[in-house]
């Protein structure tokens, strides 16, 4: 078991707990914020004073949107199960699929090879941009982060994620690309899309320095006290059991 | 509908996202850090200075303890879906019950009556924490927050906790009563036995001013930060696959 | 790892699969049911004809209960992860707690105790049946088993399952106590309760050797085929989004 | 609310529960098997002794393979969380994704399109078979069914399915296109690959009438009984923790 049983993330010892090699409690409890730890614990090392900025924003952003489908499925589920905290947590982040945060990731996917093909070069990052959003619409498909229901024409999360990432000076290429991305698409097909929420968080993960295949991870963080934040809720006004109540009555033609 | 259809929570505007009364873009993004969202997320109420730096405290010292039973179910269940990053989070999370995070709750929910029945004098702290310790021990129970397998001396974020509690001037009664129970048990059963990191994480809480019901709750969100590094590992050095093997290899008796 | 490392449920080898020492394809397969090979599963042994229609007529009876908070939880999921079919299932599961699927095991766990008192005597039962529900009485509590919001006077499944049992000569000791509880009950208060089909679902359970503290997997395993079908019905004819969007809509007063 | 609120699946009246129309307790318990429920849940009508008997085959032939990812990530929550059964089948069962039982899924979503090309005629499935094997060998895909890590020359369950699909007169067109399938890509590749249990059930269960999009929920129904009896046994000879202290201590060099 000695080769693969191994983890760098943390681990237990008599007097000591290890976080990627800090001591907890001496050099990170009080001394790092919670989303200070979370970029260590995913990254290995610790933000900078503007990817902590970032990474805040993006998680503040991405932790609640109210009574989602995500929400009514944890309060539904406490409702069955109130001796079950995390099971009504849990019930609530398995919404949390391709149809709501899978944008995240979409998103990240969508401009890691634009990026990668730029190489650094501002010229080449525009060029990448517009063949990629070619690509996909010859392909029939969606361009990931552009559009939103609700939002119709400029979701407020963008614009303040961009000047957050300016005034840190954490602005990096697959921001940067993004934009470059919703201008393409506009170009090419005479539609202005807004970047939607999710989508500027993915790009701003990235930024981060984390793959896209982990990035759905930090929505679910984000997520995760929302949920809890509307189990607390529930708890003092439930809504689970009325909403039950309505749909069964109505489902008789009552 | 009209009456149960309520959060208080957030809710999407056309132009505007609003979390507890605050717009999600100019008030809080950029302005509040994730841990500050969260409290003000289930406090409804931002959190002070010195509440959120106990805060962070808390979900740091939660967040990852390493190779746990959580965290390699978390690992087994990538290994099958790896498609679903969410379901191997929650996966995770649903093994966070009354053996393992369930302290954090115990503890605030021996404290609460503790605290009540002292009604903020301390000499009835004292006595009220010795009433509830021999009562618990006379029921033949175990008193939450004392004792630890690993760490049989002291828990290293005890001590630490304490600290940034009094550092912040925010060190309430549910963690002045949490030492007198400790002590109260040292009394009665001649056992010193160390106050540990969920027990003394349970008491912040309670001191922030969130409920029992739902201090478990911030132990979840905590979690998910060291879950979704536990998936990033994986995805690079996969543990799941070769755990698997060596069970089903030595199950076979090979 | 060689200890504990062990299973007796189940194992592949290159050219057999091994359930309960039996050959999967060649002595279970074709040759019994999937109730018949559940029993076998978690028993150890097969089934006899009586024990197999009785377990059959509890998972048919816990199946499905129409639009209910875990039907709903599972739709409102898939929702948000359609690709993630396993995703909803659980979340429809995780709300099978104490509240509605939980009478099952508490029934078994308030049976278990007075089934082992009588040892075996009929008078002896009706006593020790009595003794129980005046202690649980008497603590303020109430008796797992009986009752139903709906179903007031009669659950149509109580009767119908002590008909099988009867005609299948399983009708054992929990089953009887079950009568003599309600009876006691109906005695000590004045007031008649029916058994309900989650009860009487337990009774059963226990008198087919299975301990109260694994019968709420069989209602898992019923409930299952139950959040299966609803969410083939929910790719045909969603519920979820609809849902989403009434309660999105009322609780912002439009 | 009228028009979504609908479901044809179930719906409990003071008097009677009906599922798919039928009233439970005097036209389906103790006149249905839990097989045959399941399928009338799912499609909306009652099977014939055939189809409930490929569809018993197929249940049993999914429900356990010993000490996989799954089941040990399900005996691993249930370490954390005794108390919540419920959450340590959830957990099981999100495992079960595109590596393992997705198969189950893929299969039938790679035949149906070749099937109803077909259109019923037999040469034509012939062809149709070659055709999609080629398309997807070109693509550099591999074609889901076939080949197995441990059954290497054959799926023991295979053969079996095969032979009670004949005996019942319910051997469909999937299932023969799926050997047409096999052989077509030995011809073209070369390399016999074995019809793999998976995807024998995947054909199995097209041939029932279910869409590929709904098959992989019977893989959940029949994997949730071997959780129960993991589960079961994890109760009576934990192996959670075991596991976890020799990770634990291995992990640490010990």
């Amino acid at each position: 078991m000695s080769d693969w049983a191994q983890s760098d993330i943390g681990r237990a010892e008599p007097d000591a707990i290890i976080i990627r090699g800090r001591d907890l409690a001496s050099e990170l409890m009080g001394k790092v914020t919670f989303t200070e730890l979370t970029f260590l614990l995913v990254q290995g090392r610790e933000p900078s004073a503007g990817e902590a900025a970032l990474l805040d924003a993006v998680l503040v952003s991405l932790a609640d949107h109210g009574l989602t489908p995500t929400a009514l499925a944890a309060r539904l589920t406490y409702t069955g199960a109130p001796e079950s905290l995390q099971g009504a947590v849990a019930a609530g982040l398995l919404g949390a699929g391709t149809v709501f945060l899978g944008v995240v990731e979409d998103t990240a996917a969508f401009l890691e090879p634009v990026v990668a093909e730029a190489d650094g070069d501002d010229e080449r990052l525009t060029a990448a941009a517009r063949v990629a959003v070619e690509a996909r619409l010859a392909e029939g498909g969606r361009i990931p982060g552009l559009g939103h229901p609700v939002h119709k024409q400029v979701d407020p999360r963008t614009p303040r994620m961009y000047e957050i990432a300016e005034q840190n000076a954490v602005l990096g290429p697959h921001l940067r690309a993004l934009r470059l991305v919703a201008d393409a698409h506009r170009e090419l097909t005479g539609r202005a899309l807004p970047i939607n929420g999710a989508g500027v968080g993915g790009a701003a993960l990235a930024d981060l320095g984390f793959s896209s295949r982990i990035v759905r991870g930090f929505a679910l963080v984000a997520r995760s006290a929302g949920l809890v934040a509307h189990l607390a809720e529930e708890m003092d006004r439930p809504l689970g059991m009325p909403l039950f109540l309505e749909v069964d009555e109505r489902s008789r033609g009552v």
